[in-house]
């Protein structure tokens, strides 16, 4: 099992955090195939539950608008804030989910914890994949759920459309951008709300800057203020994707389920903004966080901010490599 | 009295968590019927305060909706979120009156907990009684705090008027679906939602997984987040029932106070989806985590994935029951 | 200092908890007129904390309702729950700063302390005291915060009505019935709310039920969720005044303010009901919570319930204060 | 580096937590910078981090109201609670980003934290500087992000205008006060709510009074119900600056950015309102704390009321200051 979980990139050793593995049964086929996928499968159920969540709480409040009879209140079944909750929670529950492994549901910040924080690269591939599976995978469940809903509030059976139609429910799986967003301000809405997202995740694992150990039930909890925020004070321009996976996922499979071309094209191909902006915007966010507070190993700790990886490349990897093979991570 | 305890299915031992049991009145008799009966009595309330929380809500909330003179805000006490904050902290101060008992005010979640979880089955009956009995008493509770102002709101001393009528109050016991949702996307609506509910309290109480141990103070409180995102992300079709304690127990009081027989009737004879789709979603959210997360003892970590128990059942059950007489559980 | 403590009903010992009173300014005469007060002085600023935010928050909601210009939103400056939150978290914070006295800012959960949990009766007055001129306080600084704002609404210099009059500000410090409500309504409203009060409260603070020890910070916490529960599911009829101190001490002070006698007269009379149905309220809830939960030390856990002390009135006090002395209590 | 730090005010220890600063890499030129300016770049970052989502959500909240096509609810993005939780969310993200320095992104609180509590006065200058720049930053971050929305909003491209204008923009950034608020109330409003502020947070951190320690979690987090509550309650007349750097440094960015002399000028030349009273308003709000409830090390807990500085100014600091040499703190 270990070389299978080497081969997959995985840690050797799964991270089970008690004696639960010494159960009796866990030779049993499944259960070894649970073992050595642990970090995908963790990785795969809490963006289920994040996306079902997230878009779950777009459906309910965007489908429901205006209703006045049988809804408490007489005005629909949520508002604007009810998606920041639902985001906000989505992601602490699918964090408790797929527990600590450095990945966060979001390929941007596994990406910055491989750049900035020693996990090694090859944990990426799989860990992004079950991401993206995961967020596909939860996207059809709200699709499913809320099918007869789209039906009625898009006018008839089978009709789908695309922001900034009048009755477009694509908006529930994808985002698209405010029609009067300039190009650079789209770019620049992910990418500083990306980069303010990394920098806050990274204060608040800085155990040097009063910040939260591993497996504290704290950080996650954190992680439903601080996505609600996003949503509150940086959601409107662009819908605050911030994840690839969060994006990509859900418009790929709105996609495949009759959308059409138009949730490519909507907002002048709007679509490759939430996939590129969230990894520049991480990247620098955490670099500002490693150049001005962070006092542990980083690359930025080295001599000239880590540019040496540039100049000397290979002898970089191959020492890093090394390194981790001394501490048995790979 | 341990053995009435056993004789009703309960642990033999009281869960009293501290020295209190050893106070020199424990044998008065009440105070040994209070022993004895201790998880139902705690069931029981924990039920009667997420039901007066929850059923309060939407009563407060529906029957002040739109009334603008001596609101503060000029718009109702109220609006849906407040039906999703009420619900939710129910369920977590129910939580916290009930302890930990693993019936969680929810026969579904009770079920799941017997089946995957070694909770005895014959915990299951006491619990439940006292559940439903609980549901019924907090929807009293609610009715005899609102009669004069649902005689108001409907329009007329003893007027009872149950969805889709106009100035229906019946929805403030128990759910009634929106009416462009088919009979099987009810279904589905309150499957989904009862299997992701299940599958995110097995992983808030997997301790292999970052999740939280007995009588620790965050799990009714995650608990708040998780009831809350159901009611804003998947509580709009059919009004996030998940529970046939929290439906049953109120829609059967609201019949003996005067519905009449619309609250079996209404939408499509609804009642008996939560009923019964909470037990297979559950079910089905319990194999999930089981299946993919859990390392932990399970009969899904069990040969051919537990299906042995249909084959030689007696054989299971017996060696079942004989472990449990090993840890003196029964 | 322990002598002065004594004759006031303080416990001898003031409770500071760590070595500050050993600090070598202690013996200056204010610091311990501060010591020997502390108690009071606690009550006394939480309970200010406590209505500042509680009447605040009606305040702003009521007196910018419908404001359009200059309102981030264009509706005003909140909404009905963001009185609730104001509420809940104005408890919340007044408890932080009062401390673990068990006297929590109501004198009917102070008396239900004194009755069921061992607090000595001889608290009771300096508790009142101080609770009761601290929301006086409390609501004078917030007619001194708004008395623009109050002009500017009720049209006029001076000008100053009660509900139901259109533009009445009464109801920013005392709570005013809702006009269909009948007399036994509020009554029962105010009694049954203040019951769950009660019976949660004890809920929380039985450590043999998952409760919460003396100087937990989850328990002022999970204050902030039962009050705004309070306000969002049994707020409506009746304002969920629940203590006496909230709702009389801001009464008297908006009736010396010059809001005139409809104070008293407003409702039929209402401003009774919430002087005398916490104190029954917080009686019923805390009997049924020993009745049924609780295993520790309680006149309840007694033979016939404890009503032997209607029968041996002298020598159960006798033994009580007894009791209290051999530890040093009085 | 001690020396460096000692000449800026600073302590000559840096508070890294842990053993981060042995790292092999801290003796390269920006590591020892970084450390050098530890507490000055985490009151920098924190700052911007709270400016960021405070602004950011009246930002979004003020532009996108009324909006109804593309907003799930049919209602902008937000409403005024939006903003409340922003700025709650803010100051705690903030504070987990700036660790514990006792400065708390607001210089008033600095000053209090100087005035009672023992921090040097020589820390203030370095703290400051750093806030008020942090605070200029984030005002930019927001700017950048919205400057197509402002333009869109105002009414075309380059249109800046200050309250009372129909579309002003001016208040995303700094304070303004509402028409008919009068001067004294203007000042009285921040007056109080600063000294309740301070009161509070005085409470929240009194060990001997229930309080927490450094380092513990749930100080930030009280934080934000705390912020939350001003907003709720006392947010509505001036706007709840309650802090220089958060009301001083926008308006001034504001003002370079072409919003005009108004931004000085309007509401009777409010400006300095926010730059005076939470001196004087957390000033009063920490004396009332220690002189009634606080038992530790004060200058209220000395003769006289700590008035004997004003005599012999000369001879008490220059005690202080060896105290603090004693203890190596400068």
């Amino acid at each position: 099992m270990r070389h299978h979980r080497a081969s997959l990139g995985l840690h050797p050793l799964a991270p089970v955090h008690d004696d639960h593995a010494k159960h009796e049964r866990q030779d049993l086929f499944w259960s070894r195939v649970r073992t050595t996928l642990r970090e995908p499968f963790s990785e795969f159920w809490g963006t289920v539950i994040m996306i079902s969540f997230g878009n779950g709480s777009i459906a309910q409040v965007l489908l429901s608008s205006g209703q006045t009879s049988g809804a408490p209140g007489g005005n629909g079944f949520g508002n604007y804030q009810s998606v920041n909750w639902g985001w906000g929670l989505g992601v602490m529950l699918g964090i408790y989910v797929a527990g600590d492994s450095g990945a966060y549901l979001n390929p941007a910040i596994t990406f910055s914890n491989c750049l900035y924080r020693q996990l090694p690269w090859r944990r990426f591939p799989a860990y992004f994949i079950a991401q993206l599976l995961g967020s596909m995978v939860g996207s059809c469940i709200v699709y499913a759920n809320y099918i007869s809903a789209i039906d009625y509030y898009e006018g008839g059976h089978g009709i789908r459309t695309v922001p900034p139609a009048p009755k477009a429910t694509a908006g529930i799986f994808a985002t698209y951008p405010q029609p009067f967003v300039t190009k650079a301000s789209q770019f620049f809405s992910e990418f500083i709300a990306s980069a303010i997202l990394m920098f806050v995740v990274f204060a608040l694992k800085d155990r040097a800057n009063m910040g939260m150990a591993k497996s504290d039930q704290w950080f996650p909890f954190m992680l439903l203020f601080l996505i609600f925020g996003m949503g509150s004070c940086f959601g409107w321009e662009t819908g605050y994707a911030l994840n690839l996976t969060r994006d990509f996922g859900p418009r790929l499979m709105s996609y495949a389920l009759g959308y059409g071309h138009e949730v490519w094209s909507a907002g002048g191909y709007y679509f490759w903004i939430p996939m590129v902006a969230p990894w520049l915007g991480c990247m620098f966010g955490g670099f500002l966080y490693d150049a001005f507070i962070y006092t542990g190993q980083s690359p930025v700790n080295a001599p000239f901010l880590g540019l040496s990886h540039f100049f000397h490349p290979r002898r970089e990897v191959r020492a890093k490599l090394q390194g981790q093979k001394d501490l048995q991570m790979v």
